[in-house]
């Protein structure tokens, strides 16, 4: 789900916003990977950090993490527990990324065999529950109970949209409402989580944090509907995966949500047949592309990515103006500009 | 892993301590039954409550939820966050029995074919991780840190010992020390945070706070190795269980361990071929038994089981005396007596 790759520069040679996050907050990014390395280890497991550092780096680009110690650091906080609450982010993170390949029978992921593959499913079920305690216990440590709800409710929305999107898969029903809801799940609960904490244990105002929520939600939905847009192979040439993956495995995503609204009958038992049978023939991807062509739904999914970057812009509108917050402004830029 | 059955009563007509705690905390017990249908309820995903209800209301004596209202109510409480905490145990409970019946395969739980042979593998691990979720926003609810620092860690152990059983299991270099690693995480752990937050909540003093977590440790470990000993058949002809089933799943449990310790080298070789290689012939399960008889491993271990249900009871000494401690400590006593 990381849409950085490598580090990138653009035409005039400058870097990409999530490099110069990095650049930015590289002290507090090397405190974090210290405590994750930490924080994985377990005394009688030795299991656990194997499985977790396969993960863990496997050069992520820690963009969840970073949205913690930004919203933080733009507020001007001098202690600590962002930090942890980083760490608590990307331990959440990685939890769900174990379990998600297990459920998704994944064999890949940022171009290694996944743990699943290489430990089996059950050391990824279970190493998956440890990090979630583990994070648990990291933002314990930062007594701060608002921080503690907060979280609680995002793990609750990710694991809810996990089972909403086992069950709407496949389902034809399945419409942009219920959409969002899985991607907020999947995707756009964790980004905002870790926004607000950021601006939570930075004392900020009401209003601060309500933004930076915002602004998490709206980049996460942006970040989920490119990626969707992506399989589908983009409004270009742009390679960024697989096309088709989401089609194999019968993902209702938003191009197939918008096409299947306005299709014909005979294109209406095509997507029956290919989705909710599962009778996928040679030829298919292209007739399901031709068809999302003819619909438009490419061009429509990547307007709403679009009109989410924007929203996410408009968040930060009242927030200190500073390079941290300039950042995270071409941050939302950046998410969708693969698709633009 | 819940040892008592349907309601027993013991020669005189009394009723078994399990059910003499549900008398005694009928009203609790009705209002924790209902919040947990409250809150495993989804709004979105229909999914999550029906495989949630199915282990929920399978008949389970809520044992761990039951110990959290005795050892507040005990003290005096009269607030209603025991409640809300004896929610949290037993949704970590159902949590843990659908991830383990996923890593362990397993077909039947408590009678009744269980959720992932129903519902098959992926829900069970995304409806486990919801109902974790949901015992974490219900303990932040109670706004006690210290509360959620002992389930915090409670739930790092049981995913340690979790994985440390996946590791050990099959390995007979497996000790007695590592074996009591394995059942604090798969038992005792979730006991004891139990009993341990019921005294917090009631606002108990640290002594009495420290023996309630030794009461729920002791308890925990008790009744793991006695159901470790019935695996084997226990001391008498009592049948709790399908004799068997952990050497069939080659776990190392204190039977086994004991035994392998005090084997000859034609015994070790034994092992190392059913165990260590899983090369399992008819009549090993017999042959198993016999070098367990012929090193008293199997009385070994229910000494072991006493020992620890005597600690449990020690632990209750200096506490108030009222019908709930007396019920507590009879159900030391209660746990083992199916090998006593």
């Amino acid at each position: 789900m990381d849409g950085a790759g490598k580090e990138k520069t653009d035409q005039t040679g400058a870097k990409a916003p999530p490099d110069r996050l990095i650049d930015l907050l590289a002290d507090d990014l090397q405190t974090v990977n210290r405590l994750i390395r930490e924080r994985m280890a377990s005394e009688h497991a030795p299991r656990i950090p194997e499985v977790t550092a396969h993960l863990v780096e496997a050069g992520g680009k820690r963009l969840r993490p970073m949205l913690t110690l930004a919203a933080a650091r733009m507020l001007g906080y001098q202690g600590q527990d962002h930090v942890k609450l980083a760490a608590t982010v990307e331990f959440i993170h990685t939890a769900t990324l174990l379990h998600d390949d297990v459920v998704d029978e994944s064999q890949l992921r940022r171009g290694r065999k996944t743990a699943n593959l290489l430990w089996g499913n059950k050391s990824s079920i279970l190493v998956g529950d440890y990090l979630f305690s583990r994070s648990f216990q990291l933002m314990v440590e930062t007594g701060s109970l608002r921080v503690l709800d907060i979280l609680a409710n995002a793990s609750a929305t990710i694991a809810e949209g996990e089972v909403l999107q086992l069950t709407a898969a496949q389902d034809l029903r399945t419409d942009e409402s219920i959409y969002l809801k899985v991607i907020r799940g999947k995707t756009a609960a964790l980004f905002s989580a870790a926004t607000e904490v950021g601006g939570v244990i930075a004392g900020a105002s009401e209003d601060v944090v309500a933004a930076l929520r915002d602004y998490g939600d709206a980049l996460g939905i942006a970040f989920q509907i490119v990626d969707d847009v992506l399989d589908y192979g983009g409004t270009s040439a742009v390679i960024g995966k697989n096309t088709g993956d989401d089609f194999r495995e019968r993902k209702l995503t938003l191009p197939i949500i918008h096409a299947v609204a306005s299709s014909s009958s005979e294109e209406r038992a095509f997507w029956e047949r290919v989705i909710e049978k599962g009778d996928q023939r040679d030829g298919d991807l292209d007739r399901a592309m031709a068809i999302l062509a003819a619909h438009g739904s490419i061009v429509y999914a990547r307007d709403s990515a679009l009109a989410w970057a924007k929203r996410a812009k408009v968040a930060l509108n009242n927030l200190p103006a500073n390079k941290l917050s300039e950042t995270l402004l071409e941050l939302a830029d950046f998410v969708v500009e693969r698709v633009a």
